[in-house]
């Protein structure tokens, strides 16, 4: 395998970047605070980890990339971004910065960031009704994703979760619950979403849908070990702040030795799935390769 | 025309409430407290006037109620709640209650009520995704009414523009706008979407939305004219409220008579789209009549 990784994410964040640019109204466009509050989140220099899945797993269904997958991309971006902007509000972690930039709230104040959140969800679904391919995989991407995002195992649900427990010393259970749903769920269907709309069939999903298990949680647990052994300084934002608030990680639960071979061990059973797809699957291995070893 | 109204709308409200039931996880599953935070407020005593004018839509295209319709309307109800959940938030209207009762950031605290409007926008979106239609209409659907709760001349973006002009003289064209796009954009689409449900065609979709869009108007400006004359006692919430805070209402800028004159215009010319439905268009019509005629 051999595969330039950081082109291959730079590229896909440029696609995505620029599906956004044309699918989000412009910063004058009325009511312009909330189409303005909607780009500062958008454009604060997100990596588009999710949509880079999508299009990979899009190129492991179809052996190229397929078109209009950026439109796909870009939905799944907004979701991500939304959760962000109601993740970081003063009732919930209630934070000023995110990656260096002033949170949306600080930004706008917070009712229009409450809305610039509710405005990327519903956004997020307007783009996904819009996709280029046939309208059955638009509803069974929409259903996928809206479930991945909900309260059930799903992102909203993992949130509930972590605050339900935000008391409650942590145990290996609760933070596998938390990561799978806060995190892990959206990954996951990233990648099978991308597989969906480049055609994949059951076997195709059942697949997919197992390696963005393993590797979405794999990259949760890579994360979690960066906060407590990067510096401030690598990390771009505050490192060991997870600890310090006694937050469920998994690195709290298990020590950072355990933690490092449970990335490791996830991602080789991640990969496993991918075994029928041959070289096809190189660029989607290679994306979560570099997920689980970054440095920052 | 010989319609019992409340009996129609009653039957309409029922049959919602039976699929909301069926579509809200119980207050017992995990994570609890969001499911009963949505559920405190998706019943909290809500009237469904969008599923009931969805299902009459479906009746005036198909000429029966359509099977699977009160899937829709369960959809359209959630974002309503979704929309008035976050609108009550402290950050914006602040309000300690809602028909009577507490609101969801007073029962559940606002982190668990940002992210229940949030979990009830999502399940709405992926309720829409499992109608029982056409894939195609499936997804013509759930653009329509994305469009509707979006920025731009939808539910949030009237909201942004309500809070951009809290400090301004309202004028009637400022008015105009607000109702449009904050309460009239969700109405108008029950309408057509109920009608795209049924099977409509593009003719019955124009149709629909100029009734729509007339009469969403109407009710807006009915509820207007009803804060200022009616008594809080048979309102059931605080009355005046509106011309007390200066807010932008049609009365404030047309005075009550000529709101009432316009009130009835609108519906009159919301009636003449309908007319190639003969008597099968008689239940929408009486429910919009019985809309802007009521008394609370």
């Amino acid at each position: 395998m051999c595969v330039d990784v950081k082109s291959l994410i730079q590229e896909g964040a440029d696609l995505t970047d620029r599906a956004l640019e044309a699918l989000i109204p412009s910063a004058t466009t009325a009511p312009a605070s909330i189409h303005g509050a909607m780009r500062h989140s958008v454009f604060a220099g997100g990596k588009r980890l999710r949509p880079v899945l999508a299009m990979q797993a899009g190129i492991t269904v179809a052996g190229v990339l397929p078109k209009g997958i950026d439109r796909l991309g870009a939905g799944l971006e907004m979701l991500h971004t939304y959760s962000l902007i109601h993740d970081d509000l003063p009732a919930l972690d209630n934070d000023d910065l995110r990656r260096g930039k002033p949170t949306c709230h600080k930004a706008f104040g917070e009712a229009v960031a409450i809305l610039a959140g509710d405005a990327l969800q519903t956004r997020a679904f307007e783009v996904l009704a819009g996709l280029e391919c046939p309208p059955a995989a638009t509803v069974q991407i929409i259903a996928l994703i809206a479930n991945a995002v909900g309260t059930v195992e799903g992102m909203i649900g993992g949130q509930v979760l972590d605050i339900e427990s935000e008391h409650l010393k942590p145990t290996p259970e609760l933070v596998d619950a938390i990561h799978r749903a806060k995190t892990g769920a959206l990954i996951r269907v990233s990648v099978v979403s991308g597989g969906v709309f480049a055609g994949a069939g059951a076997d195709d999903v059942a697949r997919l849908d197992r390696f963005g298990s393993k590797a979405g949680l794999a990259f949760q647990i890579a994360d979690d070990v960066l906060d407590v052994t990067a510096d401030s300084a690598t990390l771009g934002k505050t490192a060991g702040k997870d600890l310090a608030t006694e937050k469920a990680t998994w690195p709290a639960v298990h020590g950072v030795e355990q933690s490092l071979r449970d990335a490791a061990r996830l991602i080789d059973e991640a990969f496993a799935a991918l075994e029928p797809y041959g070289s096809r699957a190189d660029g989607l291995k290679a994306v979560a390769r570099y997920l689980v070893e970054r440095k920052n």
